[in-house]
């Protein structure tokens, strides 16, 4: 059901008449740390905003339990002991519309060396059109949009017309466990809307995305003997080097993958951490390292999974140095196929329209060759799940921005996408 | 002035008698875990043995403030709050003989993962000629040979000519700053025997070293831009890469340095800990590693440093990859110069001769590429000091052991050095 050019007018007047409240609540969450275990602090600001909205609000744990047999669940690292899910539920008498869930994760990154960023990484500090902060764009701006989105279509005047559900969930960044334990205990929707820091683009596919750590052995030896001993941090860069020829092949595959073929290294083989040796003169022991890799939708990560502990396992046939680091590995965060979104939803046309209607140009199409939630949507629930959101810079990075102006624009095209998925009526 | 045969056999003998009991006291000794920074245990039970038999104990804590500038200090990493240096002197009414000091560290380096380890690690365990352990080579066994030595010379009825210092110093493996310290405090002696595990040869000379601490940067990006970032653990990598060249061309100048030449790596850069970024899906920002390098007997510490330091800084010319990676550097422990005994000092004279009697054979001379603190008496104090000790495998490593009956030989020639360098007479 298209949206007249006065409920139109309504709603997006709405936005940019409380956009400076909405970069208030941003603040205000973002100056809330929610490093990954941490995040019960935001979750208990998005709990009462959405209790102040009317909304049915449940909150609850994750029970790794109950959710570890689950095919949308992942390796945690990072307990749940202190922490929660959120959801607010909007449900109309009757429906006529089509259901909706608008996603978005609060857990953030960690900061990297503080002293290098410009202003403080949880200061929240607004510089023009910009605001710096660690989550600013990953992902606390889109979480703002989902919910004055909502606030705008009703303060134009309109109630929704099919069930909505608003997920604030927890642990993204490490395995995606808190959008899996949402699919876990039963939400469903016609679709899902995600404003992850897409530049405006809708990512219409990601890469499916294992994490791994890997401990390599060493021979210890004295420094006078150096020659009786083979060090655990050399050898973690033998690993690392011969992992390098994994990605390159994986990277080749790219050909055969539509959308990924122009992008220059969709594997994305990042060593995350590493920590090796306890004593400046002694040759180290045992060397460990974190990283993640990417592959292909429609690959299974079980498979992904074998071949990659297939080639670790080979890696003293490459070089013989390697036949002692032993290599031992362990499967820590995301284990996820990636997705594609078929071109032509009703979804997808529908962005398309509020998008147009919002910033006056077509949507484009990106891949994220990252870990998404919307993967989790995608393969294990079969619902169309559409990634967009605003304009950011250095997301993981010194320095973290979100553009605000580009957060007007997607909340208002997330609140026309919301008032024609969901239908709308007045008051 | 030569033992007679008489005495010689009465001092062995005496070993002997004593020797289960030096057993005990080693296994005592080796159980008091004491890492760098925890002495204070073990430090406890030396005291109490050098109180019973009959030493004037002095303990004392090292004052950094005090000690800072001397140039026998070396950059202290981990503080000396808890801990404390030992020494018990005997000094005879008058003075005939040649004055002594027996130098021992008790400072031990990490074990490494303990599960490698065949018995725990400070279990101390016997197995036939072998005692098992941190710290068992390196070196209590050696601290407890020069103990037992002197009581093997009482308990054959003799007293010291001259005066005796059994040192009992703390943090050897990172600094040298024990010894350092009991300098600064104006221990001196006609000669220094210190039994590290040298395998019953002679050091006659060691390198000098220098321990750094390098943290190098990256430039942060989220994997969907890989080509956005640089990884800080890459730029640790091609550090340590290009920092290689500088071991080998260290290691070149072994030819003009006799001895040294016949070392395959007296330089032997270890890299001995790395630690670097803090989340397995983002680039690493910051990677600091840690390491030594070692030069030759002559060369002034500070010029190497200088060295060191202008390769690090001219890394960016020679991979434009690193040009970003900013490495900064601190000195952290050892910044030492190496030394060389002269052949033909009476010191060494004396031991050989007590070598040849307990041994049977001559005694060998050989290089440690490593800091010792025989180092310091020698540069700072002009006094001959000598490094020898028992046979031991694995220091530094895992499954650390020391040879019972090599022990037994060393606390031997011990004795008799210690008795013929001070001279005796009858109690």
């Amino acid at each position: 059901m298209p949206l007249s050019q006065d409920a139109i007018a309504a709603i997006t007047a709405a936005v940019d008449a409380q956009f400076e409240d909405q970069v208030d609540f941003l603040q205000d969450i973002v100056r809330a740390p929610s490093l990954r275990g941490e995040e019960a602090g935001v979750q208990g600001i998005v709990e009462k905003a959405l209790k102040g909205r009317g909304y049915d609000v449940e909150t609850y744990p994750l029970d790794v339990a109950v959710l570890k047999d689950h095919p949308a669940y992942s390796p945690a690292t990072i307990d749940y002991a202190d922490t929660f899910n959120v959801a607010g539920r909007k449900t109309p008498a009757t429906s006529s519309g089509r259901s909706l869930i608008l996603n978005a994760h609060v857990d953030v990154v960690p900061t990297a060396n503080p002293d290098f960023w410009t202003h403080p990484p949880f200061s929240a500090t607004r510089v023009g059109d910009w605001l710096y902060g660690r989550g600013a764009g990953d992902m606390k701006a889109g979480l703002t949009a989902n919910l004055f989105a909502v606030d705008a279509i009703e303060a134009a005047g309109f109630r929704l017309q099919a069930p909505l559900e608003v997920q604030s969930v927890i642990d993204e960044e490490v395995t995606g466990n808190g959008t899996a334990a949402a699919i876990q205990r039963g939400a469903r929707a016609d679709a899902v809307l995600i404003p992850e820091p897409t530049d405006e683009e809708l990512t219409y596919a990601n890469s499916g995305v294992i994490k791994f750590r890997i401990t390599v052995q060493g021979v210890p030896a004295h420094p006078r003997e150096p020659d009786s001993g083979l060090s655990a941090i050399e050898a973690a860069f033998l690993v690392i080097k011969e992992l390098r020829g994994l990605e390159a092949r994986w990277n080749a595959e790219r050909l055969d993958h539509a959308g990924f073929d122009k992008l220059s290294n969709p594997a994305s083989m990042n060593i995350g951490t590493i920590s090796g040796g306890e004593w400046q003169s002694s040759i180290p022991f045992e060397c460990t390292f974190e990283g993640r890799i990417g592959f292909y939708p429609g690959d299974r990560p079980e498979d992904r999974m074998a071949a990659f502990e297939q080639a670790l396992n080979g890696l003293g046939s490459l070089d013989p140095r390697l036949e002692k680091a032993n290599p031992r590995l362990e499967w820590t965060g995301t284990c996820q196929a990636g997705y594609r979104l078929a071109e032509g939803t009703d979804a997808e046309k529908l962005l398309a329209a509020a998008h147009g209607a919002v910033a006056g140009t077509s949507l484009q199409r990106s891949i994220m060759a990252c870990y998404l939630d919307a993967a989790l949507y995608m393969n294990h629930c079969g619902i169309p799940s559409l990634t967009y959101g605003p304009l950011s810079k250095n997301i993981h990075g010194i320095d973290e921005c979100v553009s605000l102006p580009s957060l007007k624009r997607v909340t208002k095209t997330i609140a026309l996408f919301t008032a024609g998925w969901c239908g709308i009526a007045p008051e």
